[in-house]
């Protein structure tokens, strides 16, 4: 089966906003074997989106439309739908109720324009929206279907996964397709390709793609079979030898974050963290809170920004200081453990650099040192890292979490500069 | 005059990446007043690319497409774009040059089949490649021209900025799109648009737009006229209206973020800050640290996640946290005290609250208390913020760096409740 996604709003047109509608339904229609040949983008023109759903029905077995099913004047999709089919609209009273219902519930006055909204073409159905305002609508024309989405991003995937995708995976029958994302950090991109390239030649069944940003490194596999079982059981083997080859780098076979693993081992054992942080400046405790439940072993970070405050709050010692200086291993380590002392954590994390754009006190942009101590553990690690400000506290925090993911797992440390 | 976006690339039919191609490029595009009727995007297919190519030269004066000029098989732009123009490719002995350049600069050897991409259709200009290997290539087609411009974004934009825009504002002749855009926190989008919608009754230039999202409103002004100082005369009058409408709830005239605005308002008073976090986990610090220049006025955050660090690190009291517990004015005041203190600050501002999904201790999520406190100001603010724990999260950090912008502006806290 193949599809067609036709954006419809000026705002996109005008670079407002780019078409991650097109993007999430593409994925998703991947994802139950459905192909998209083509997406288009048109404004709020009803002739112009008459023509563009002409165009799609020409060419695709299913039409997908986002936007224009707003109550103001410029939402003109419902009229452009009802046009292409050569129906006419009747205003339908169950989605009158609906939209009186929301309006009454946030006690909000309904414009009598609202009720456009329930406008839908003959013979055509609607989707019921949970959120907002808008129904969708479905209607069938010379034996293709074309449903009309609202734009707001969770309204149209409310819509999608309520209903397109479940009738359309009933379409395409027994095709299942099966994705499993590994994610690894502490490796690049180039590397990673070059450890697992040989494991795709001449196969396309699982297909590899790879995806790098944030420090990490997603490798993502999927396999095309008629059940979800046999899918599987094609990327079973293929997702164990991707592991064994890329061992320590990979933290989840589950596509879960970093943070959020990290987390899991933390509880896990029973453990509390605190944190001491530079120049991230609070992003390495914003990622671990990040993630619901945090309070369970997350105690708090010491954001010291300043010699004196390293000095004063963590108790970072004046030769440190005047001697290796800020971006050191001996930093790192008294900031750890003053972070431990300070909060009566466990285990400690610190991370202490210079993020730039500037040269800080002598230490160039990217030069980061990382250090944890526990009970049981001390370690300090270097880290260069490249880029801009943001790019280098984002490797600095992925380059914190991963030493402690590898402690908490007892692993080695990765190969590279590193004391301790 | 108008134009077409072609994008060219089976991920993005396959939803791996979005078109942030066509959004930006829509954006510069209409900034020198061409404005753009269509997108369409296709696989690295010939023959759908030729159909793309000629379905929008059949209704476009520009068209422009991005992607498919790789050195690899599926790179199959140039050979589309020779068959819709009619005419065979050429090899080109500069590009050759350039490409071999390339390579030997990067110390790398050059495969063969790097060389395809010196191929340019009969007829046709190119556009010399600064970073990738990719030439653009230039085509007259009946009349009317073809960019095709490589897909990754800096090369695409590096031509764009360097040939297409400055190519195309010659033949748009006088025409200058100027925006302005106007940044407000502590208000909705629809009381925003309320406020201001008879300014735009009847007049379509400047037009506006409201775009609302992570605790703020946006409201762009896009005038159009023969010269740029034109279109900032039309501007400015309206941009002094909405000012004076939308008052202290304007934070930048310059599309500056509000944590770059409380940091020039720091950086301008010599003031130093620090800050006190429970439900932000540290967010508040990193985002005022993302700002290059910030030690210059921030000292530190000290992360608060539990009862025992709130009383041991910031010195909250056991009848505070007994009695009106730690989302409280209390709390809220005794951390910024707290934080002032510990870091010895010239201001410090604190957040206390429950970001969700859960109750906190008998506290709904979204319930948040802020203090900011100083040798002149003790202010507590409470905020109801909506949403799921990352959009808590947002509004809590906004309203905190709001606080903290109108104390330093002198200006009085905005309406709704609060004590003090």
């Amino acid at each position: 089966m193949n599809a067609e996604i036709v954006g419809v709003g000026t705002e996109l047109l005008l670079g407002q906003i780019a078409n991650s509608n097109a993007q999430w339904m593409s994925e998703h229609l991947a994802e139950i074997g459905v192909d998209v040949l083509h997406h288009q983008v048109v404004g709020d023109n009803p002739d112009r989106i008459v023509e563009a759903l002409r165009l799609a029905l020409s060419r695709a077995e299913v039409v997908i439309s986002t936007g224009g099913l707003g109550p103001t004047p410029d939402d003109v999709t419902r009229e452009a739908l009802a046009a292409a089919a050569g129906a006419r609209l009747t205003r339908r009273p169950e989605i009158e109720d609906v939209i009186r219902e929301r309006f009454a519930r946030a006690g909000r006055e309904m414009p009598q324009s609202n009720l456009l909204q329930a406008d839908v073409p003959e013979g055509g159905r609607f989707i019921r929206p949970e959120r907002g305002t808008a129904p969708g609508l479905v209607v069938e024309i010379e034996g293709r279907r074309v449903y009309a989405l609202p734009g707001v991003p969770a309204e149209m995937r409310e819509m999608m996964e309520g209903t397109v995708l479940p009738e359309l995976a009933v379409l395409t029958g027994p095709t299942a397709l099966v994705s499993r994302v590994l994610r690894c950090t502490g490796i690049a991109e180039s590397r990673v390709a070059e450890m697992l390239d040989d494991l795709f030649h001449g196969t396309t069944n699982p297909t590899v793609a790879y995806l790098a940003g944030g420090g990490e490194v997603k490798v993502r596999l999927t396999a095309k079979a008629a059940t979800r079982q046999e899918a599987e059981a094609l990327i079973a083997p293929v997702s164990g030898e991707v592991t064994r080859r890329l061992g320590d780098f990979v933290f989840s076979s589950a596509d879960v974050s970093l943070e959020q693993e990290v987390g899991r081992l933390l509880r896990a054992a029973g453990k509390t963290l605190a944190c001491a942080e530079s120049l991230t400046g609070g992003e390495l405790g914003a990622r671990i809170t990040s993630v619901p439940g945090a309070s369970d072993f997350f105690l708090g970070s010491a954001v010291c920004y300043t010699e004196k405050s390293k000095r004063e709050v963590l108790g970072v010692s004046r030769a440190t200081l005047e001697g290796p200086g800020t971006v050191s291993a001996e930093c790192a380590g008294e900031m750890a453990a003053g972070a431990r002392r300070l909060f009566g954590a466990d285990l400690a994390v610190a991370l202490t650099g210079a993020a730039g754009p500037d040269a800080h006190g002598g230490v160039e942009p990217g030069q980061v040192w990382i250090a944890i101590e526990g009970e049981d553990v001390s370690r300090r690690r270097p880290l260069r890292a490249p880029g801009d400000r943001d790019m280098v506290r984002r490797w600095a925090e992925q380059a914190a979490l991963d030493l402690l993911r590898r402690h908490l797992e007892g692993k080695p440390l990765p190969r590279g500069p590193s004391v301790t």
